[in-house]
C-alpha cells in the first residue's frame, strides 16, 4: 500500500432506490453484485468497497458473504476471492460510509453520483479521472441498485457523472457491468 | 437495423476450459452471464450473443431462461430484458455459431479470443476496434467460463486479444465484467 490508500471507492447502496413502479424502495442485496463489484474494484486498486443498507439482516448476509470467503472454507479453496472481498465494508447509510473513508484522507470525501440517464449536469469520466490524480482527494463512486438512485440522491451528491451510452438508445447495463466499465475508464490503463 | 448486421459477436463458452485443476471441462451455465452479457452487448449494439455448451441440458435451460424473457411472463415484465435476450443464440460448438454468423456477411468470420493472462502475441483493443470499421468484417469474440479457454483454443483463433490489466497484479474479473469492458473499449464512445 502506497502512503496514501486509494483514494476511489465504491458504495453500493440498497436504499433509497426506486422499484420498477417508481416507489421508493430497499433493494434486496445480489450475491454477485458483491463478488463482481469486490472483483472489479480490487482489479483496478481499490482498497474499499461499501455495500450500504438499512437492513440489519441484509447487512447480516452481506458479512457473511463476505466472510465465507474470508474466513470460511471459501478462503482457503480460492484465494483470489478472498483477495477482492477483503475490500467490502458492510455499513447501515451512506454517512457511515463516508465516514469510514474518510478516516484515510485530510481532504473531505466527495461523493460522486451515477445513475443510466444522460443528465445536463454532470461532469465527464475525463474530469473524474483529473480531479483523482490528486492521491489526497477521496472521491466514493455512489451506485445504486433497483431501477435507481432517488432525485433526492442526485440532488445532495457532490457531483453527477456522465452516463454510459452505448451506440443506440437502448441502455440498459447491469449495475456490475456498469461498475466495471466505469473503473476501466476512471483507472484502467490508456 | 443497418444494411451490414452489426460485424461484432460474442461467444461464451462453456466447452472446452479449464477447472480450478486445470483440467478440461464443461462448465455449468451461469444465469447471469446470460442476462449481463446479453444486456450489455445490446447496449454496445451487438445483435448476437451465442450461448456455447456442447450439453443438450444446458442448451435446453439456456433456451429456456431466454425463452422467459421472451413468451414467458417475463416478456411483459420486463420489456428491456426481453429486447436483450433476443439477441441471444444457443449453440453446441462454436463452429456452428461461426456459420450462423457468417450467413450475414460475405467476409470470412475472424475469431478473436480473450483470457487474462498477457500473451505476446496479442493483438490490442485499438487494432481490433480499427478492424471492426469494416462494417464487413466480422469478427466472433470468444469468452471462456470457468478458469479460461484451453491452450488449443488460443491456437486455433485467428487473433488473441491482449487482456484487460488492472492496476496491480491482481486480475481476476469475472467474465461479465470482462464482457463490459471489452464492448466499451471496442464499441464505446470516444
Amino acid at each position: 500500500m502506497s502512503s496514501f490508500p486509494c483514494n476511489l471507492a465504491i458504495a453500493l447502496l440498497h436504499y433509497p432506490v426506486y422499484n420498477k413502479h417508481r416507489e421508493v424502495v430497499t433493494t434486496a442485496l445480489t450475491n454477485l453484485d458483491l463478488h463482481d463489484i469486490a472483483r472489479a474494484s480490487r482489479t483496478f486498486g481499490l482498497e474499499h468497497f461499501y455495500i450500504v443498507t438499512p437492513s440489519a439482516d441484509q447487512r447480516t448476509l452481506a458479512d457473511k458473504i463476505a466472510g465465507h470467503w474470508q474466513d470460511g472454507w471459501g478462503a482457503a479453496y480460492n484465494t483470489d476471492r478472498k483477495e477482492a472481498l477483503s475490500i467490502v465494508r458492510v455499513c447501515d447509510t451512506l454517512k457511515n460510509a463516508k465516514a469510514d473513508f474518510q478516516s484515510n484522507f485530510s481532504k473531505p470525501v466527495k461523493t460522486v453520483i451515477t445513475g443510466a440517464a444522460e443528465r445536463s449536469d454532470s461532469i465527464t469520466f475525463l474530469e473524474l479521472r483529473q480531479a483523482l490524480a490528486d492521491p489526497d482527494q477521496p472521491v466514493i463512486l455512489l451506485l445504486g441498485t433497483g431501477w435507481g438512485l432517488t432525485e433526492p440522491c442526485f440532488e445532495a451528491a457532490d457531483h453527477i457523472l456522465e452516463s454510459i451510452q452505448g451506440t443506440g438508445s437502448y441502455n440498459h447495463l447491469s449495475v456490475r457491468s456498469a461498475a466495471a466499465i466505469m473503473l476501466d475508464r476512471l483507472r484502467g490503463t490508456r
